[in-house]
């Protein structure tokens, strides 16, 4: 089995988790097999610090996992670097497209949601964009010719964009 | 970097998790990375099942994750089998030991904490036992020449043991 990558990146507010749900919901209606993963840069405490997982991290555990039947939870000290989650998914057979919100310098392949042509000017920098998602007419106009640029209402265009492929992970 | 697995496998209450958390402590003091992990059998509620993860859930995703700089939380349907999550383990470089509680049926190396005959009688056809820990005088006696045995309190021998070999991971 293979797994296709994409990136979800842009600004804060700029409507990535509606998008990924939206697309997730409609690629799953065609059949696929999709798991999603998110990235929060902000430093939210932990809860499950004080119960099992907590307990060998104190003993000195980097990170300490916890499995159960619907949620597996880990803690560290240092955040663990996005392939080693993305190792993750590549093990789950019946997984075939992973969905990431956020982790902009990555580079699997990526959609850019831009709200306005100043937005799209300090993400252009990003490796492996694949396509740009955006509501604003001006820079919709800008990109002609350069790279596919889809309204966020497009959905099915968006999703055969994606089934055509180039979104294949090149680890499994 | 090379990832050594050790599980620890025994019935409830015979004392896994402590023996766990006092090797993750002396193996550190000893200069190893050490990682852990605990399988929960019981299905508890998933505390996180209504932010962000729940959401991609909800659209259709077989599994969703979030990550933030202190703790990475799934969300699923369907237990992911242990392979991934050692994936995710082997894919974190500074780590060089995995100690796994439960996942007993798994084939990993194996320390077996027996609290009495009867419960290494019910164990002992698992697969890659590599030792018995037990404070049981008669299982002491029985398992002479068998299989290495250490009482509970041995963390410094069972460490010796762990770092003589044999718990090497096939995959990294």
């Amino acid at each position: 089995m293979t797994l296709n990558i994409c990136q979800i990146v842009g600004y804060k507010n700029s409507g990535k988790t509606t998008l990924m749900s939206r697309l997730i919901e409609t690629m799953k209606k065609q059949g696929n097999h999709v798991a999603a993963l998110k990235h929060h840069g902000h430093e939210e405490l932990d809860p499950m610090r004080n119960g099992d997982s907590g307990s060998h991290l104190s003993a000195g555990a980097l990170v300490s996992g916890v499995i159960s039947p619907f949620f597996a939870h880990f803690s560290y000290e240092q955040e663990p670097p996005l392939k080693a989650f993305i190792a993750f998914y590549e093990q789950i057979d019946r997984v075939d497209w992973l969905f990431i919100e956020g982790y902009k310098e990555a580079s699997y392949p990526k959609l850019v949601v831009a709200a306005s042509l100043q937005d799209w000017q300090a993400l252009s920098r990003l490796s492996q964009i694949k396509a740009v998602i955006t509501d604003n007419q001006e820079l919709k106009a800008d990109m002609k010719g350069c790279l596919p640029v889809f309204s966020r209402g497009e959905l099915s265009k968006i999703v055969a964009f994606l089934e055509k492929g180039a979104f294949l992970s090149p680890n499994k």
